[in-house]
């Protein structure tokens, strides 16, 4: 089995930081946070430009170019509901560490992001929902196969489908989530990869509690079969438990420095 | 569901401190352990006197008073190879807190500790072993059968059996490690409590590693239904963990406060 795949969420528009260096193009503020994510142990960083209706195809081709250029062409998951602007940065992306992810699909009205990762040959991530929370397990799978299918009917790998079941969070939805446990295994039954983001859970708990959470969570989920997660790579705690259960699950073999890998 | 179950395993004849208690029948160390694991969040407590081939009942007799006296009779389970021992400290064990746990009967020698459980209204840790490590599932399956029939015919109710399915060493039986939590899964699917010794997967490992192997393993046991663990409950975080388990399984109530409850 392949170690899990930590998609680093800390280059987003909603942080005040990275929002003034994307409106000022400064990189410095993003090349660091790539960077601190990287040293962490991240394999992909997400680069969330939000929905950049005025500049967003100029904007994620300087996001793309400043990342990759400062930090070895770190692949990249390229996140805005901004069709052009994925399809722009795809245009200048090195391939040199892997392919890019196209951050995100659904089965309502981002369909066709399915379509555009499958003409680029990206990776995608496919929420399985449509509109909302889906409201149980059945309803995950409907999206899941309308969301296979299209990217199957256009050439993609299903290994190049990452779906998401949409972790929710405790406080709320606490009922709720060995569901989302549960529809892991069943993605994982398929031999599907799966990922998604896993702060969601904690979303609202007190600070000195969230790792607790997402780290108990990330364990259950891996041993379920999910595969990658978005998530805060700076979160030691959440990245000792992958590890640790990489290590568990066998994807690569135990040495007492296995944590400083 | 049911919260998970901590039996701490510190008082134990290994330990130099323990062992010495013992020998001089001095009440302070004991207690004293039986406190800090109860304030850690311990529910029952394992009482190891070893083989005692010398005293067993009596040093057991006088073990369990000591502790329930001073521990508002907590719950205990009776750790010896001297079936006598067992039966000894049951005749002075109160219950008012819940039955003894004999600790423990396996599909080999130690088959008759059913009966001894059976006999007396007790719980007993049935290890799906007979001799020496179980080379797979449907050998470890074979046991766990063999002790439940035992146990049944004997008048026992299935959800006093607490089968322990053996966790193995990371360092030296790595991928072994999801067919024993695969196997604690397959003990759920049949509605059966389960437990083990926890700390056995980061046997060898350095010391600060062992609490992440240890926590990474208790999430995932827990997500295949995993229902208690002998495990030391002074380790904070595989104690909290267990508790964010809980949380995440919905075995009780979310509240800020849930780690200090």
């Amino acid at each position: 089995m392949a170690k899990f795949v930590v998609i680093g969420e800390r280059i987003h528009c909603i942080s005040p930081t990275i929002k003034k260096a994307m409106e000022e193009m400064n990189p410095e503020p993003i090349i660091k946070r790539a960077k601190e994510q990287i040293e962490a142990g991240a394999t992909y960083i997400d680069v969330n430009i939000g929905p950049a209706e005025k500049n967003g195809p100029e904007l994620m081709k300087w996001a793309v170019k400043t990342i990759q250029e400062a930090c070895n062409n770190v692949p990249l998951a390229l996140d805005t509901s901004n069709r052009a602007a994925i399809e722009a940065g795809i245009s200048v992306y090195d391939r040199t560490n892997g392919k890019p992810i196209v951050n995100s699909a659904d089965a309502g009205d981002r369909i066709e992001n399915i379509d555009l990762a499958a003409a680029n040959d990206a990776i995608v991530i496919a929420l399985c929902s449509k509109a909302g929370v889906p409201s149980d397990n059945d309803e995950r799978m409907v999206y899941c196969q309308e969301l296979l299918e299209r990217g199957m009917n256009e050439g993609m790998d299903p290994s190049d489908m990452w779906f998401d079941p949409l972790f929710l969070v405790i406080k709320g939805m606490q009922d709720k989530q060995m569901a989302v446990l549960d529809f892991i295994g069943q993605l994982s039954d398929m031999g599907l990869n799966s990922t998604g983001g896993l702060s969601n859970v904690s979303n609202g708990t007190p600070k000195y509690i969230r790792p607790i959470l997402d780290a108990a969570t990330v364990a259950m989920a891996m041993c379920r079969g999910l595969t990658s997660a978005i998530m805060n790579p700076c979160d030691a705690r959440v990245m000792e438990t992958i590890k640790a259960s990489d290590i568990i699950k066998n994807n690569f073999l135990y040495a007492d420095s296995f944590l400083e890998i």
